[in-house]
């Protein structure tokens, strides 16, 4: 709370120095404690400048995943409201989900510098190295049916597309159900796990992971980071984690939102928008058959429609999709 | 162990007694640790007869939820193979769900004489006193997407109407979505709940509680117990609740085995029969509306179909129903 009063004042006088005095008024606690406090947000990787005669100045800021940060100058309403940041855990959907299990609140946003355990769709895994990916998990308790869950994801996709884009300019595109692709690289991908009744959700935790300035090394064959595709565009910079985490969350909520209020429609056309798909040829592969065809569209529930090779048309609503070149 | 090899050997002496001597020699232990472990087995509600000069014989069985007598006979592959009981547990559900987490396999069944907070569907409660019910849950791990739980749901309301048919030959008629009427008054209901992704399911607990001989004072209005039935039927009579647990392992276990054999098409056939619905006037009561009409079918994905006033055809895949008079 203290942490958070000092960062504040920090913020708010940015161009000048705010003397010790000043600061000991304003916080309204001891000179010696105001120092415990600077020295534990230089822990946290601020930069605070502390001059004898002037006094403290905060002169640059950690692109950490910690609450503090995500927070200020959050604008949203729900999601993110409450945020959770580990530095490492097996992977923050399991987490989320063990606190929305105990009763933790629609919008509550868990993060992760590092997941040991990153999880993916059907038990595969997300690597997850600690050199800056985001790894995030968002608790959601829509008033919806279970079969609906896949609207849920696309929403999710739209958000995260909508947020690479915006914080970096690339070309990001969707690749049903779950990734986002930039030049056919996998930089970003979502899973969403639900506890549910037959016709009730309980809740749902939309798990996201971002390679954002992770090295190309450490990362699986076809995956890539924003930073590399950057790079390869010859924009050597490195994307503000903590800036694509707030857009995230306000599209994420801003995408809830308006399916809440108008229907999973107007996500399909902004799903459409960002997609490479429509008109691809791609090949299904099912649990227990495959085929090729053509993409021709997403159905009101979120289900691929495919026109097969001898013209019909084809819903799928589970399965891998390899792009054809 | 030992208790349950002691009991073999009592089970399958039934008619004759097995004499102190016999019995040492067939188990491998002493007099002593013999007449432990005969005291223990009274204890659970086993009437032993112990005589002096002929030995011991079994001449009575407690009608009690335990593992040894549930499993004594059980015609299954799967389902019941590891039996889990208990005394009282908040829901069986509960329980059943946290084993699954920690990776309790299929088939496993958990059981309590009396639940403290017996979950039903979409948070409401299924009274559930300890004298006499049956309060039992079921871990599936089908190859199945989270859209086909309601296939789950019926398959079970089958399973138990047949076997309640089957141990009392009471008219046990399948309420959609998940409950058991004899008489218009529910004896049994059913509670299905997952952890999924997007298209696939983690696992199924099927929660099913059945008032066997449940007095009626001790249940909510609208609600019976089998035995209360029975009474109705001039046929005053327990229901042997170890009897009726194997039946409906059984039953779910084929059932089960079916619909992975043959799709969930005979299983709608079982279902149309053993229920009163089709062709009945209803009130469907959804979160945000409701009407009338009357029931035309259930479909391949196990939601109900329902012909409207204006004779239109609808799909309900969730929601209450109230039986017109």
């Amino acid at each position: 709370m203290l942490d958070e009063k000092i960062l504040g004042i920090l913020r708010s006088n940015a161009d000048s120095h705010v003397s010790g005095e000043e600061m000991c008024g304003l916080a309204g606690i001891s000179r010696a404690a105001i120092w415990k406090h600077i020295e534990k947000l230089r822990g946290e990787g601020y930069d605070i400048e502390a001059s004898p005669h002037l006094g403290y100045r905060l002169v640059g800021i950690p692109d950490s995943l910690i609450p503090d940060e995500i927070k200020w100058k959050l604008k949203t309403k729900l999601i993110g409201k409450s945020v959770i940041s580990y530095k490492k855990v097996d992977s923050t959907n399991t987490v989320a989900y063990g606190l929305a299990e105990k009763g933790m609140k629609e919008g509550a946003v868990i993060l992760a510098e590092e997941q040991a355990l990153g999880k993916w769709r059907q038990g595969r895994r997300w690597v997850s190295p600690s050199k800056g990916g985001i790894y995030l998990s968002c608790i959601l308790r829509p008033h919806i049916t279970p079969n609906e869950i896949p609207k849920i994801t696309l929403l999710s996709a739209v958000a995260a597309a909508k947020s690479i884009r915006l914080c970096t300019a690339l070309d990001a595109m969707i690749k049903w159900p779950n990734d986002i692709l930039i030049n056919n690289r996998k930089v970003c991908g979502i899973l969403t796990e639900m506890k549910a009744e037959q016709d009730m959700i309980d809740f749902i935790i939309i798990g996201i992971g971002i390679n954002v300035n992770t090295p190309i090394r450490l990362l699986p064959k076809g995956a890539s980071s924003l930073k590399e595709e950057l790079r390869r565009g010859a924009r050597a910079e490195d994307v503000s984690r903590v800036e694509l985490t707030r857009r995230l969350l306000e599209n994420l909520e801003s995408g809830y939102f308006l399916m809440k209020k108008h229907g999973f429609r107007p996500i399909i056309d902004e799903w459409k928008e960002l997609s490479a798909m429509p008109g691809s040829r791609i090949k299904v592969i099912m649990q227990n058959r495959q085929f090729e065809g053509q993409v021709h569209d997403i159905d009101e529930q979120g289900s691929l429609v495919v026109r097969t090779e001898s013209g019909v048309l084809e819903k799928v609503s589970s399965g891998d999709i390899v792009m054809a070149r």
